[in-house]
């Protein structure tokens, strides 16, 4: 794992955490994303070589409105950064943690992503994150 | 906030994490600390530019069992690295942040801290951090 790539805040007002969250960081987020599939809108600060994601839920059944239905607001997972994710899923599969996506899937600012469950972390929901490349 | 120093993960028993987190992030803890002011045990470990902290509680009334008890084990918070905390804090302050720590306190692995209140954070626990210089 290279670095922390970036760590997911479950909100329920993007609009209005953008506002709050430009204030403590000190800078504006530097896009917006919905990630349709996953049923999320997300933003994104820089914050030196790491990135806030901000998350809302833009359906009923998405992954973030269960999020916020049973914890409330709060940090819903930490990426970290990896060269060659396909490797590092069996390089964690076989050290014997449950990876969710066995099949990396896209996912939000042009990452290929995969989770572990989080039972097998103590509780928290880690995500591996791989840039695309062009070919 | 210059870049995620680390991430605070609130653990049971900190020698069966050690060795869980050794295998997903791939390096061995770098140093052990007790923090007897704030009744937790310490661990850390190096992610490129970032830290993971896993934290167990040596006293029942230590923020850290408090936690446990509430939520279980988790993410606990994140640290931003700060230049200069005292300024952050003013700065935060002015902004509608409600700071928990006016004056810095110390904290594990040489860095002076302060925590922002989670309800003005959309539910996460800030940690401002910043290293502690030699005079």
């Amino acid at each position: 794992m290279d670095k922390v790539e970036h760590i997911g805040i479950a909100v329920k007002n993007i609009g209005e955490s953008n506002k709050l969250f430009a204030k403590l960081l000190g800078v504006e987020p530097y896009k917006m994303e919905e990630v349709a599939s996953e049923g999320v809108r997300t933003s994104f600060f820089q914050s030196g070589p790491n990135k806030v994601e901000l998350l809302e839920a833009t359906t009923l059944d998405s992954p973030i409105a269960k999020f916020l239905d049973r914890k409330g607001e709060g940090i819903h997972h930490i990426a970290f950064a990896v060269e060659d994710i396909k490797s590092e899923i069996q390089r964690l599969k076989k050290e014997g943690f449950k990876v969710l996506n066995e099949t990396p899937k896209k996912g939000a600012d042009n990452k290929l992503v995969a989770f572990l469950h989080p039972k097998g972390t103590n509780g928290v929901l880690v995500e591996l994150c791989q840039e695309i490349k062009e070919e």
